[in-house]
């Protein structure tokens, strides 16, 4: 069982910043993500983009956002269960709540803050009747070990900057790759598509276009996909493989949280935003794209502010009829929790004679 | 009169900021603020010290931050009434506001958002008194232009910051510099004091502590201060300058905007913060430090927060009827009025063959 103050929910960058916050109130956080990294969208979806409405950064590409917030937030050391979905919560009747995940790890915590985004971000898959059966067997959605493939025979499929961009990364770790796609067009970034054309050429990747994999054949793991190219004359063949991976995008659901008996609108959590951004079951708050309230607006600066008028809400549930004094970081300081410290230079008071 | 669609009583980080959302729904401001120059309480007062808690910067000086958000905003080509304070509102027959300052500078815009952080800065005068008969005749308690003092007498008070990098400064422009504080010890930088001793044993600078200025001596200009020096045998004499300039820091005051019209408790201006942070008056936001709502934490990432929403009340209420869609600045890019563009690079659509 793994104990924490606040357990966050989404390690993008509201669930990040929302660790700092916490930090400087002495909580202790920790996240859970279904992506394999932190960030969320930022590193997921569009890591090379600049974003260019972070307060105080005319432009930042949405990578460097990622590393900044970790940067800040490693003194209050945030625990992590990456690659793991939240799946159930528990209400205990000490009030602490239990959430474990889809793989069974479970967390306490008195507070749980949903810092889920647009919800948790499952891959878009092939419509292959047996697809399900061969997952963990083979077809993987996620690269998440490049090392895995090496000296394999890999299969990947979609037209993408994910597609591009593996395949030319897998063309020096694979012992083949194959890069199937429905239109002979790819789109993505100039680079990624040019040095695809490349390695073609040089025969480091074998491109099978306009096609689909449409079947996949093996016993207890995948041996072969079945491809079919309607070009001219309908054909199907085999091509053989070690594994078949599908990069057709991330598609976010909101999932299991769903059916947490919180109130929903519009595929978004309820809160209160006159307050303190709690849903309607107390002790569990919603931060970030993934609330709604009047006059809501979907920005990582708006997820900033909610999360840390939650840390505050958080402290009252945590340290009852305590109260918190606000500090000024420029004034007092910084304390880690690895027992750094981050002050301003102090001034002296010195004679002059 | 200057004419606006936002007009903006205060250029702190939450002013700028501002200016970039309502730039970004094509909405422009203009900014008034009694300081010389734009960033508030940051350029004015902590400059030079580290702040901590910014989302995404793990440590930021004050001043870089106000340098980076004038960057990020300056496309939307904000206007600046600076150095004058807002002083008097007046509400139109068709529904727009008229700002004068106290210099008589008008300004009218069919929305308002004070930005006023804890107030504008007024400095702490001296109890001397006829020190306001003074003002303007040869005492000022900013230096706005330090080329005003080239080859002139000067007396500086005080015994912090300002005090001390200000005769460091001066000694290299004025004919003579004396610094006059009530103690012997200093409170500033290490480096500022240690200066001050240097630039004292070479004769550039007169220091005469333990000490007051208590008398201001002249006619239609300052031609000398009154010192008393009260350690051992209390005595009193005259020192001749041609300015004196008392530098104890500067105290917020909610000043003339306390007389608006709008609901204040404990010298904040209270808002919806359940919408749009409207105050009690339609058209009248209030944003940043200076407002106050039930968990309000004066911070300036709030202030970003209240802005942003704060632009999109705005909007409609410039814009009665018209629906805006929020665009992501990531996807659509940034249109400043200045004739820029800033996007993300976009994605090629292209064959492999």
């Amino acid at each position: 069982m793994i104990k924490t103050d606040i357990l966050i929910i989404g390690a993008g960058p509201t669930g990040l910043f929302a660790v700092f916050e916490a930090g400087l109130l002495k909580l202790k956080c920790h996240l859970i993500d279904a992506l394999p990294q932190p960030g969320g969208q930022c590193s997921e979806i569009y890591p090379k983009k600049p974003i260019y409405d972070i307060p105080g950064f005319p432009e930042i590409l949405a990578d460097d956002l990622t590393k900044n917030l970790l940067e800040q937030c490693k003194q209050f050391e945030p625990g992590f269960t990456l690659g793991e979905r939240a799946e159930t919560i528990d209400k205990q009747e000490d009030g602490t709540f239990i959430v474990t995940t889809n793989k069974g790890t479970k967390h306490q915590a008195p507070v749980v803050a949903i810092a889920g985004g647009l919800g948790s971000f499952e891959p878009r898959k092939p419509l292959i009747h047996n697809i399900e059966y061969f997952e963990d067997k083979g077809v993987e959605y996620f690269i998440k070990d490049p090392e895995k493939y090496r000296n394999k025979r890999v299969v990947i499929s979609g037209g993408g900057d994910s597609a591009l961009d593996w395949s030319i990364f897998l063309s020096d770790v694979a012992s083949e790759v194959t890069l199937i796609h429905r239109r002979n067009e790819f789109r993505g970034a100039l680079d990624s598509v040019e040095k695809v054309q490349e390695l073609k050429n040089l025969g480091k990747i074998n491109l099978i276009t306009p096609a689909e994999v449409t079947g996949i054949l093996g016993d207890r793991h995948v041996k072969a996909v079945v491809v079919s190219q309607a070009e001219h004359i309908p054909t199907e063949f085999e091509v053989e493989c070690d594994h078949f991976i599908p990069l057709f995008g991330l598609s976010p659901k909101l999932g299991p949280i769903a059916n947490w008996g919180l109130e929903i609108e519009k595929n978004a959590i309820k809160v209160n935003n006159a307050l303190d951004y709690q849903t309607n079951i107390p002790g569990i708050f919603a931060i970030g794209d993934v609330n709604t309230y009047p006059g809501k607006l979907k920005l990582i600066l708006c997820g900033f502010h909610e999360a840390t008028l939650m840390c505050q809400a958080a402290y009252q549930i945590i340290n009852p009829g305590k109260k918190y004094v606000l500090k000024y970081t420029t004034v007092s300081g910084i304390d880690g929790f690895d027992g750094s410290r981050k002050e301003a230079p102090k001034a002296v008071v010195k004679a002059i004679d």
